[in-house]
């Protein structure tokens, strides 16, 4: 199995590297990944400038590709040819940040996977659900965990529509409570507009305010993570909301 | 009726004048639109820089206002408070090109009326579908379309938490068949890689290849625009594919 890694993190980011090593467990492992954060940036498709492409190496001293281009652009330049070995399945992440609910749109991590599998090549993103507060992330258990998910997905097999959407508690190895199959829950953004001043007395505003929080739902991602298991979601392209279209159906047009 | 008007290509595109001018007839309308074009930057929150929002005026000396950020970010400023009157619609566009299928994700367009669902405020992405060559594009028809649709849509309400993604033929008055409401079609992508070396013999890498296609069944945004018809989609941000729940769970996990 020949599997491609990518993040939105950046090639340098230690949750790839985590993901990289355990992922080698499992198969032939190509690293393509963004030189650059491109965190909440959404789905890209980079048509108005050309990519770069260049060699570079992780931490562990192994190969990697990096492109100036958004996380989606890194797997369809990997698909599209640049990486010359058939890729069976697409990775991405870790992201230090859990993705759910719908922040899924946002998420260059999931995106990365949707790009993927709008290509015809399975997709799994991973993010790990750290602390709001914390020093050093250690992606150990969170990687080995993916290994596990990923080995499960791939030998069970699963429609070539679908993205998986895995988030991770941050625990240690031995303490997750297992893995519970999942829908989106709801998201609770809790933005705020922060307007200030340039020393020349210009307004600018930051998007700021408080972390998400989630509704804490049985069946959804985020009820998963509350209880300590891992939460896999799996998510189609389709967005089409079926069950208003027989409301919108009612409308009268002249 | 308080109406935000929004794009993806730009303050200046002549799609969003035409939108504008034309939900005038409806309500009160302030633009909040991109200093520059944002096609195919998906769903983007900025959060890492500040941005700015300043006055310019559109082609036809209206006032409106314009940001260094995305289209979810101008709407997203909007609604957190950088327009101060309380925002009851927003609509996106017109975009020049067609948001079809799996665009959805990608489309700037798109995404920024997604980001009015997320806020809680109803949101609707108008997109042309025009020719693949063609001249100057007239936008008055498909403008006074949008209208009709946006009108009848806030008269009939629709549920809140679906975003109405509307794309119109390009017709003259009269000539459009109706409107249809669809579901989302399967486009079929045909992205070839384009290898290229700069004047110092370094690699470099276009996205390119021909213009995307759909696959024309009936019931979906291809089949009505392929038939004349206006087509009106709901989408949901719930992208569970919940008919891949049942097989997921089916998985043995040690």
């Amino acid at each position: 199995m020949h599997i491609l890694v990518t993040n939105d993190d950046g090639v340098t980011a230690p949750g790839l590297l985590a993901l990289a090593q355990e992922m080698r467990t499992l198969g032939r492992v190509t690293v393509l990944a963004p030189d650059r954060n491109w965190s909440a940036s959404g789905h890209v498709k980079t048509m108005e400038r050309p990519l770069r492409v260049r060699e570079t190496k992780l931490a562990d001293g192994t190969p990697a590709l990096t492109s100036d281009g958004a996380p989606s652009d890194c797997v369809a330049l990997a698909l599209l040819g640049v990486v010359k070995e058939p890729v069976d399945l697409v990775v991405s992440g870790i992201n230090p940040n859990a993705n759910l609910g719908h922040d899924v749109t946002y998420s260059g991590t999931v995106t990365a996977a949707m790009e993927a599998v709008i290509a015809g090549v399975s997709g799994i993103a991973f993010s790990l659900d750290s602390p709001e507060k914390h020093g050093e992330l250690d992606y150990g258990p969170a990687a080995r965990m993916a290994a596990k998910v990923a080995a499960r997905a791939v030998k069970e097999g699963w429609p070539g529509n679908v993205v998986l959407n895995v988030n991770i508690p941050y625990m240690k190895d031995g303490e997750f409570k297992g893995v519970m199959i999942t829908r989106q829950g709801l998201r609770v953004y809790r933005d705020e507009l922060v307007a200030r001043q340039d020393p020349r007395g210009r307004n600018y505003y930051w998007i700021g305010g408080e972390v998400p929080t989630g509704v804490n739902e049985q069946g959804t991602d985020f009820g998963a993570l509350a209880a300590g298991y891992v939460s896999v979601t799996p998510l189609q392209l389709d967005l089409t909301a079926y069950n208003a279209i027989d409301t919108l159906q009612q409308w009268k047009w002249d």
